[in-house]
Parts: structure tokens; C-alpha cells; sequence
């Protein structure tokens, strides 16, 4: 087999990138290890970035989106029981974020690359990369029980925290930065009516709580536990009694429960790989860093790496023979990377009870959030990270590695 | 011995306290371990926010700050080698900050209290409070080798770090509330002409560097060094070389040097004391507390705790007998200063050289550096907080205590 662009991994990053090539008329194939309904089913993330939502409408994909997602024009903050809301949409100058899970997002995109007559091999086993640092790269793998291989001209990584693409990065150059943060967050799909017409993030005694939606009938809910807590110590009933004292207020508003149909627990960790690439291998997404969902940037990352830069720079390839702007993939993209790194850092720092912290960093995180609800300008800082920063693309300056 | 209001300490809060309560014709003494000659030769801070400067001015005490001050209207934040310009005085629609030495207001307000016949008892010795809780509270004290109680109205308490009237406060209301940095500034004074206009602040890979002035031919510049360091391992050449290292461009920008006539190193602390009252005792200053240099926020704190309520409230006592702009000091007091420890941190945490920090956290902290100074939003609430937060002097939300 052969193709321009071999791609491992059928997330937002490498659905998106094979997309967005073959609008151009670029040949791709992606290699996916799990299976359609299960990619398809899989519970992730679900805020847009205003950058985001442009993008897919721009490529064709958002028509589903636009009708079954929720615009928000903000979010609100809550700590010492009072809410405080942000009005993104005036601060970034007409800017929102769109409320529409991942899994949807993967579902319209599964579904316009097979409609153009796209390659996607799922359930494809044993991938391993081969020749990485040549001109002509190639992926083996087995699919329908055969051994393949696939010789391509540039192999894109969007394989997750745990594929095999990253590691072909010699250690002598790879720097792998991770930071564990002291807590987990227990994760609820519920069925119940919104609670909010935008979501809540609560700073509270007992720990870190943030209300969301998915539909006008399921609900996703979000509780700060203990990273190593058991699904099975918490019962539905805790669950609702936590989340009830966490954003309940004390001028009436109470939080409508329900049905939990889905809980889980997910640990909150940051990590950075750099650089991004080596000789024809580039990354994108997940394999190439994890960002703690508190900043809601997981997704919007993996969509920015492949329309910042990737497909730029392969379609200059392909029209011009140049790779001047391949050349500066992971530096473009880091740039950005380690801005979405900062914010998520900042928010799950203000936002979670930490009990390592002293009685003065305590102090500090309140003050933090009373600075913020009561400047224009932190404000606005704010805003225009949560809705996403402008993609300057052609980064002025370099990143730092 | 009888007075309305007992001043402890003649530092910038003291004896603002006592300049503003006589331009409203309310008696004051002011009691001082020191002598005069000490408290107006000790270097300390040399950044007065637009409200202080303000403050001076219209309580006449500014003529000769506006004569051989400087004022600045933003500052230059260097890494990665190259200098990035904040433009206060546009992000804040027209304010500045003023170069003029802690010791030389200081002098101007002592002159001022003296010329006015105001009563400042210097070498004050053994000061001890009695019955702060009570109606008539009384400072007993030794002066000109004799025994003396001065019974007051109120007692301020404005003796710094470790002056006696805090732990009047009973330990079972008294909060502590301290953090340490792992670091110490060597500063020094020397004898060489202007390096830049502005201040410059420096996260170096060697750690960070402050470039500063006093007057023409005097300069003030610091760097971050090891805060158990012996000054005497630091001569005179070392400490230009790490400076120079520090702050030196590629563009070709140096450092003039020249005779060290001062060097010492200070510890770098954060330190809340809450409540800031208790009975008839207030405190103003660092004897409530300290805020590490990095946000040049000391000098500028005292004076706002002294200006922004206590002194109204005093002044609202002796016309209308109510006490209750008095009894909420603490808490209209301690929002402020919980936003300038904030600041004060971010600013550390920003600038210094950590060497406990992890690859991950060095990486934020770069890109904190680099979003800054590249959204307009960050800059501005940087600079709004350099400058000086509003007084909103009515706080509209109670503080965390």
C-alpha cells in the first residue's frame, strides 16, 4: 500500500487532517486501533473554542454541530458560595464557545471521510513505524488478520498518550515534560434537565465542582475526588449530595438530579512532548501532549496542531516542494501548546481545593479569583484563552525548547 | 500623658497616619525605637504606585518628591535574552509610577510633622500596649531614661514585622498566615551612571536580575541568589559579572559598573496577619504584612492601609462618634492586601529561578512570560496592579478571613 500521508489514530487531530488534505486534494490513510462504535461512543470532552467551531463549518463538518450544540456567551465562577458570571461573548468582542461533545465531533467527521470515499482501517493491529528519518517512511501493521504495510512521504502521529508513534523520537532528543496534579475528577452523565444555561465552575471547601450540559435531557457533571478513589466508594446518592453542596447557593438555586447513567474517574495530568516531529514524523493531539480538563483545551489543541501548521505546511509541500514550514512545525505548535499548558495550569490551580496547600496559599487562590470577578482586564485574559487565542500562525517568535 | 491617637513606629504608615490626622486637627504621637538619623538613612523600597504619589502630593508632602523623582511610565521584562516594553502609562490610560527612595518620604514626612509641631518621640524604648480592648487603651514606654504611659483613644500599631503591639492580638483570634521563597535579593547601591530608563526585570537561565535606579549617578540593582548566601562570598566583581550575565543583550545593550558603596541580602517572605484589628488597636504596614519585593508593593500598601480606611474612619470617629467604618478596617484592609500578596507572588513566581521547579513548571513559567507580553489583556492587568489597584475603598464584598 501507499499513500501521501499516513495517519495513526482516528481522533479529532487525524480525522481532521485527512479531512482538511483531501479538500485540497491530498491522499491520506488513517490507521485506527479501536472500532467505529467504540471511537464513536467514547465519552470525552465537550467545549468548543470559538476557533474551533469556524474551523469545522469552514471544511463542511458543521452543519450536525449547529443544530445539536449550545452556544454559551460565558461561564460562571463561583467560590465563597456567590456566583460570578464572565461575559465572554463581550469581552472577546463577539467571540463564544459551543457546547457539543467530542464523540459528535468524531461521528461527523468518521462520517465526511467515508461520504468523499476516505481510508480509515479500524481495528488496525500492530502498528509499528518504520524508516521515520527517511524520505519514505512506512507503517506495518495487521488488518483482517494480514500483515500490511504502508509506505507514505510524511507519517502524522495523532495516536494518543500511549501510542507507538512518540517513542520514535531517540531519547537523546525527545524531552518529555509531565506534571501530576493531586487530584482526580469524578465524571457523571446524568439523566435530569439543565441545570444552567452555562456552565458553572465551583471553588468550594469541600473541592473543586463544575456543572455542564450535553443535551436538554442528559447532563454532565463534574466533582474534584481523590485521584486514587474507587468508582465503587461513590454511590449515585453521594455523588448528587456532594455536587448539591459544592454549587448550591444560598439564595435558592438548587441543582436538579437524576438517573446517573455513566460515572468514571479520570486523574488530571499535564505533559508536553517536545520537539513535535523528527525527519518525516509529526505529531499531533494527545501523543503529543495531555492538558488537565479544567481549561477545556484538550480538543481544541489537537484541532490547532493540524490546522495551525500541518496542513499548511503539507499543502505547501505538495504545491511548492518546500518544507520550510514543516521545518517549523514544532515550533509553531509548541508555542501555542505551552499557552494552552499555562491556562489549563492556572485554571485547575485556582479552581481545586489542593490540601497540600497552606493557609496562605489558600489565601492566595481566593484573592486570585476575587482579582479576577472584579478586574476588566483579568477578565478579559481570561476569556480570551477559555474561547482560544488567536492562531498566529506564523509565530514571530521562537518557542522555547 | 494623653493624646487621641497612640502611633507606634515612624515609618511610612506611621507618620502618614499621623500627617493626615493633623491636616483634620486630630492629635497624634508618634513613638519610635530609633533614632532619627537610622530611620532616615536605612535603603528600603523605591517604587511609589500613582496613588501614593497622588496621596503625597495632595497632603503636601509631595514637592520634593516631583523635584528629584522619577517618574516612569512602564517597565522592560527580559527572557530569553530579549527585553519585552510594558507601556503602563498607556494600558492604564495615563498613570506612572515614581523612582523616589522609602527613606527619602521618610524624611519629607518627618520634616512635615515636626515643622507642624507634631510629636515624634524618637528612641522610644520598651514599648509595651495595655488594655487595647477596653475604651482608654495606654502605651507605656522608656524615653530621656524615664518611665512614661501615654494614654490614647485608638493605638495604631505600625512597627513592622516584629514590633510588639501584634501579639496583643490573642493567639486564639490571631491567624498567621506565611509563606518563605526559596530565594533571597543582594541588593546594592553603586556609584555609576543611568543603565536604562526604565527598571528592568530579567528571568535568566542564571536567575533573576533587577535593574533600577535612585538618582543620576547612584543606581539600585539586585539579583536572585542563594537566601542563605554570606555576603561576604559575593565581592564586588562577582556580583557585576552575574549581574552583567543577567541582563546584558545580544544586541549589544552592557551594564555600566562602577564603586559598590552598599550591598546586603534580604530573604524574600509573604506574610497576612489577620485580623488587622482588635479592640481599639489597628495595625498598618508590616506589622500587619509583607509582601516580597518582586511587586514593589511594601512602601505602597502601608500607605493604603493607613489612606484607604483607617485614617476616614478615625476622622469619622472624632466628627459623628461612629465607629463603623473602624470596625470593618480588617476586612476592607485585608482584600487589598490579599490582592498585593497575589500579585506579589506572581510576580516571584514569575521572575525567580526556581531550582525546585520541574521541567513542566519551568516550561509554564516561560509561557507565562510569553503570553504576557504578547495579549494586550495580560498586560494590562499586570500593569494595572503595578501601577496600583483603585482604592474602592467601600469594598463591596467581605474578604476571606
Amino acid at each position: 500500500m501507499k499513500t501521501k500521508v499516513g495517519i495513526i489514530g482516528a481522533g479529532p487531530a487525524g480525522l481532521m487532517l485527512s479531512h482538511l488534505l483531501h479538500l485540497e486534494g491530498i491522499e491520506s490513510v488513517i490507521l485506527e486501533k479501536r472500532s467505529r462504535k467504540d471511537i464513536e461512543g467514547t465519552i470525552r470532552a465537550g467545549v468548543l473554542e470559538q476557533g474551533t467551531v469556524d474551523l469545522l463549518i469552514a471544511s463542511g463538518v458543521g452543519e450536525r454541530m449547529m443544530r445539536e450544540g449550545h452556544t454559551h456567551h460565558g461561564i460562571e465562577l463561583q467560590f465563597n458560595g456567590v456566583r460570578h458570571r464572565v461575559n465572554m461573548h463581550e469581552l472577546t468582542e463577539g467571540k463564544s464557545i459551543m457546547v457539543y461533545p467530542q464523540h459528535e465531533v468524531i461521528k461527523d467527521l468518521v462520517a465526511a471521510r467515508l461520504k468523499a470515499g476516505g481510508e480509515i482501517l479500524f481495528n488496525a493491529d500492530n502498528v509499528s513505524l518504520h524508516d521515520v528519518d527517511k524520505q519514505s517512511p512506512k507503517i506495518r501493521f495487521q488488518y483482517d488478520d494480514s500483515d500490511h504495510e504502508l509506505s507514505c512521504d510524511f507519517i502524522i502521529g495523532c495516536d494518543g498518550y500511549h501510542g507507538p508513534s512518540r517513542k520514535e523520537i531517540p531519547d537523546s532528543i525527545r524531552k518529555e515534560k509531565q506534571h501530576i496534579y493531586p487530584f482526580g475528577w469524578l465524571g457523571i452523565l446524568a439523566k435530569t434537565s439543565i441545570a444552567n444555561p452555562e456552565l458553572i465552575y465551583s471553588n468550594h471547601d469541600r473541592g473543586f465542582a463544575l456543572i455542564s450540559t450535553r443535551t436538554p435531557e442528559i447532563q454532565r457533571h463534574y466533582i474534584q475526588v481523590d485521584r486514587n478513589d474507587d468508582i465503587n466508594i461513590w454511590s449515585d446518592d453521594r455523588i448528587w449530595t456532594e455536587l448539591k453542596a459544592r454549587v448550591e447557593t444560598s439564595d435558592g438555586w438548587t441543582l436538579p438530579d437524576g438517573p446517573i447513567l455513566q460515572k468514571n474517574i479520570v486523574s488530571m495530568r499535564s505533559f508536553v512532548c517536545e520537539p513535535m516531529q523528527y525527519g518525516r514524523l509529526f505529531f499531533a493531539g494527545d501523543a503529543a501532549h495531555i492538558v488537565p480538563p479544567t481549561g477545556a483545551k484538550g480538543l481544541n489543541l489537537a484541532m490547532t496542531d493540524v490546522h495551525q501548521v500541518l496542513q499548511r505546511g503539507i499543502e505547501r509541500f505538495y504545491k511548492t516542494g518546500s518544507e520550510d514550514l514543516l521545518d517549523r512545525y514544532s515550533d509553531i505548535a509548541l508555542r501555542r501548546v505551552w499557552k494552552a499548558q499555562r491556562f489549563s495550569n492556572y485554571m485547575t490551580t485556582m479552581l481545586h481545593r489542593n490540601v497540600n496547600h497552606s493557609p496562605f496559599e489558600r489565601g492566595i487562590q481566593l484573592s486570585e479569583l476575587d482579582y479576577v470577578t472584579s478586574s476588566r482586564a483579568a477578565l478579559t485574559s481570561l476569556s480570551e484563552n477559555y474561547i482560544g487565542l488567536p492562531l498566529e500562525w506564523e509565530a514571530e517568535r521562537t518557542v522555547f525548547i
